[in-house]
């Protein structure tokens, strides 16, 4: 028996994650823990998988609706993704066998907020008739004796999850270090109209919720042990276009500091997924800013340099994202970690009430801008979805600063991530404050949509795409589908991205 | 003298509004109040716009800056609009002749979510070099004895432009009724960072500021005594395909009652400007609901019909848009009114933090919508900028339901509502939860692009549209240009604006 099972009645309920799996039935309503690829479930999904395979040899169908944190490792997406054994995914994704279910139209998707994500299910959107899931399947480190659960290595929606389940499968994660105890900042946010108040959160550093979460045991249906690590992928350094966009994001905050709009230690850093958010951390690090507090999402590597160095004092956020070896860093320096690092539920880490009283620097890559300052995160020419919105939304709404950043040219310089009209739009020109390149910072603070055109293709296009995009914005004036405010000709409105279909470079032939 | 005008140094700073208006220098930043055409300054502006005027004849230049609540009334946007007056407009437009302005392309504006505009000055991303604007022209009801200011029909952004204003110009319109004092809660929200605590609203009806504001006199440069009415238009009486929209939206809250989801008095009701928003008002007090409260941003006729008839017990807002004999209806009972409505800052009224908290009911009107859910609020094929985005944005992204409301048709049946691609994207897939036409309520919580396209083009769209709407969805998953979750044909996906711009009807000929 695991010595992490420490509470008499639970040991009980102590079973293989196939007898787990085989409590669920087809069409069940999962509620999963896992954000980024920390702290999902490792055993029960591939058991799912299994499942449904045996169950479609049997020419019957086995299908779930899998909500989760946000994305989770292959042992849940990939599995359960290649064996078709989800109908509907939530609410956010990042693993490449699954995607590619989504743009095959095999699976569905809902891409939503995560700072919304647990507040819907709780208020019952995505339940069965009585408002409830059929089951929480939770990754957790630890059930001490009086049955508190210390969490693992993700947060995420656990909470809701908890609440709205009818019954509850616990993975005891014995790969998990157990002094992640008290790392932790569990506050529930209600899902009950009129009972909810102010959440306390004052500064990235406030804990005001309990380091475990207290569930209705009486609920917990099964107890699975498993010993398998979290993945996350590990990061690419820094290259010389990254570089380059991080120095113009550091010049910006440079400058916001000269004017006195911004404090010299900064503001609460947020900062997105992927390597060029990543890599603006190493330039921060390698910068002259001190005594930084970060109130983001994920933890990645760069975090964890900025924390060693001493730069950053606090990290708040939900998950880690960090690479192996940032992994065996983080398990060496664990004691100290614990002090800096606060892992809360995405309802709180995201929640706009948070965000926008402590004044956040959102920092989010994008996928293509147009050239009114309209963003879109997710959906690439050609292809299809990528990963989803996750807390870019959340952040990029209700923070004191709104930065998108991007590489100006994708796929060898084909690709222009300026265009004239962005080709999905998941955060509007109204809530876009800054678009950032290797090539430049467009700032769009208090900018109409025109003048907010000129910055963005002179800061931020790349050279050899600014004369095309000047000239669809003239010839826009001078003969506008709508207006002159937002001027577009709508005939051509996607012409760079039906060039691209059609030649394999947005870029006409010369 | 006027009579209200009580404190004896600011009886000293009385003068014409020409000599005020005289005082504001070419390319100044005014910060000026008002929100729809209720309290904003009726002298200064038209001051401005002869000064405009005669500038010119001179050869010189002169513009300013005009940044708002929202919409103000034709003294204001009309007087300066004729005589671009205004070079760049902030956050808020509702008038036509400012509108011509826009899609002309000669006054630039900027269209901001109502509860950002205050913080975004507030954090010196609109004023000068110092961060501060040159001049807050302010409407207000009374100066009193200790120099406290008795607000106008108004709240809208006023404290923030009191914050951040080198000098004030306050214009005391006597047309407004003193007794309204008593109705306003100014609670101010700091632009400082990392000063900002709780809003201490936890429903409708909380007061938690002072009934008058309270600024620094010496900022005082000159006082104007007006006396000109509010100008809001009046209403048209609910057409029957208003009547079916606010049907469904009722039959809809029966559903969710009935699911445990809702509770049998409703959520807090944010209801939008415009004729189909004030049916739907109409409709609510012709049905069975009691018990109703309102957390919303503008007070309509059918709000007080609400208030009338007991069905609503309070409402909160910024500002007042009720038609002439709504104004009569309002000053004959306003002593009753002022214990049911509360008047605020638009800070507060629109603030995500309050929204969320108290889980609203979000009713806008809109444009278009896109058979995947994304939502236009602002721009018609055509045309150009209609009004703004106004609180649409704060209200659908924080609130527990999001309902967009618009007849599945326009111009005579030649313009669907319901298109395939949104022509301006106001507020994104992940944000909208119902899209209603008199043909019925598309429910899109819990699904994913492709169920809500069958959704919204099987209850929302009109009859005659639905073939061509299928038969694109059908070609963009046989065919699409990113994927099959989200299908499109780039090159038709504004196929139904431009045939309505070559042939004045978005349907093919037969
Ligand atoms: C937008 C996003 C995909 C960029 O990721 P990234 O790792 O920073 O950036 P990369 O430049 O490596 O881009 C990732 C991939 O998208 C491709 N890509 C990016 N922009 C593209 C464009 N305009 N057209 C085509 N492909 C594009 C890249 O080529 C790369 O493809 P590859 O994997 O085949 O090499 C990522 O930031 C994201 O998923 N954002 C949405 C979620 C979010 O913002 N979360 C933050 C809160 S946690
Ligand atoms: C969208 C909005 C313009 C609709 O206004 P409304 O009064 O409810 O609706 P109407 O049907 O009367 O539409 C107003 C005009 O737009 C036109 N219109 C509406 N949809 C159209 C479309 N898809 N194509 C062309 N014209 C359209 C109408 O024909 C009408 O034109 P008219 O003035 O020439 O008759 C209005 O709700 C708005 O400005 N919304 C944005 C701000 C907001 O939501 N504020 C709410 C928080 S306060």
């Amino acid at each position: 028996m695991s010595n992490r099972i420490l509470h008499k009645g639970l040991k009980s309920k102590v079973m293989s994650a196939e007898e787990a799996a085989a409590m669920i039935p087809n069409g069940a309503i999962l509620g999963m823990s896992g954000f980024t690829g920390a702290g999902y479930p490792k055993a029960v999904p591939i058991a799912l998988a299994k499942r449904a395979i045996e169950e479609r040899m049997k020419g019957k169908p086995f299908k779930v609706t899998a909500l989760t944190g946000a994305s989770t490792g292959p042992e849940l997406d990939q599995a359960m993704g290649l064996t078709e054994a989800i109908s509907f995914r939530f609410p956010y994704n990042g693993d490449a066998v699954m995607r590619e279910k989504f743009n095959a139209g095999v699976i569905e998707y809902q891409d939503m907020h995560l700072s919304h994500a647990g507040s819907l299910v709780r208020y019952g959107y995505y339940g069965r008739k009585d408002n409830k899931l059929d089951f929480a399947v939770i990754e957790v480190t630890k059930i001490k004796e009086d049955g508190t659960i210390v969490p693992s290595s993700s947060v995420g929606a656990n909470t809701a999850y908890f609440d709205v389940a009818e019954k509850y499968i616990l993975e005891v994660n014995e790969w998990q270090d157990e002094r992640l105890e008290g790392m932790h900042d569990i506050y529930t946010v209600s899902g009950k109209h009129g009972e909810r108040g102010p959440i306390p959160v004052m500064k990235a550093d406030d804990r005001v919720g309990t380091p475990t979460y207290t569930i209705d045991l009486s609920k917990v249906a099964a107890v699975v042990v498993t010993n398998n690590p979290d993945r996350n992928a590990p990061f690419k350094a820094p290259e010389d276009v990254h570089k380059k966009i991080a120095q113009h994001i550091l010049d910006f905050f440079d400058g916001e500091v000269k004017a006195g709009r911004m404090p010299k230690n900064l503001l609460p850093l947020q900062s997105g997924v992927g390597n060029i958010a990543n890599a603006v951390l190493v330039g921060l690090n390698e910068g002259h800013f001190e005594g930084m507090t970060s109130y983001t999402e994920v933890i990645q590597d760069g975090m964890l340099d900025l924390l060693d160095s001493g730069k950053l004092k606090v990290a708040s956020a939900t998950a880690f994202s960090v690479s192996p070896d940032g992994q065996v860093r983080f398990n060496k320096n664990i004691d100290r970690y614990r002090k800096q690092i606060i892992l809360r539920p995405q309802d709180v880490s995201n929640h706009p009430e948070v965000i926008r009283r402590i004044a956040c620097i959102a920092m989010n890559g994008f996928v293509e801008a147009d050239i009114y300052g309209h963003v879109n995160s997710t959906h690439i020419a050609g292809k299809g979805i990528e990963n989803g919105i996750g807390g870019s939304g959340d952040f990029a709404r209700n923070s004191a600063y709104t930065i998108f950043m991007s590489p100006a040219t994708a796929k060898d310089g084909k690709i222009s991530a300026i265009v004239p009209f962005a080709s999905h739009i998941d955060h509007t020109e109204h809530d876009t404050m800054g678009i950032v390149t290797e090539f430049g910072f467009a700032d769009l603070r208090g900018k109409s949509p025109k003048q907010r055109a000129k910055e963005i293709i002179e800061k931020a296009a790349a050279p050899e795409f600014r004369p095309i995009l000047w000239d669809y914005f003239k010839r826009s004036m001078a003969n506008p589908s709508a207006g002159r405010h937002t001027p577009h000709m709508f005939e051509e409105a996607f012409s760079f991205h039906t060039r691209f279909l059609k030649t394999g470079d947005m870029k006409p032939k010369k």
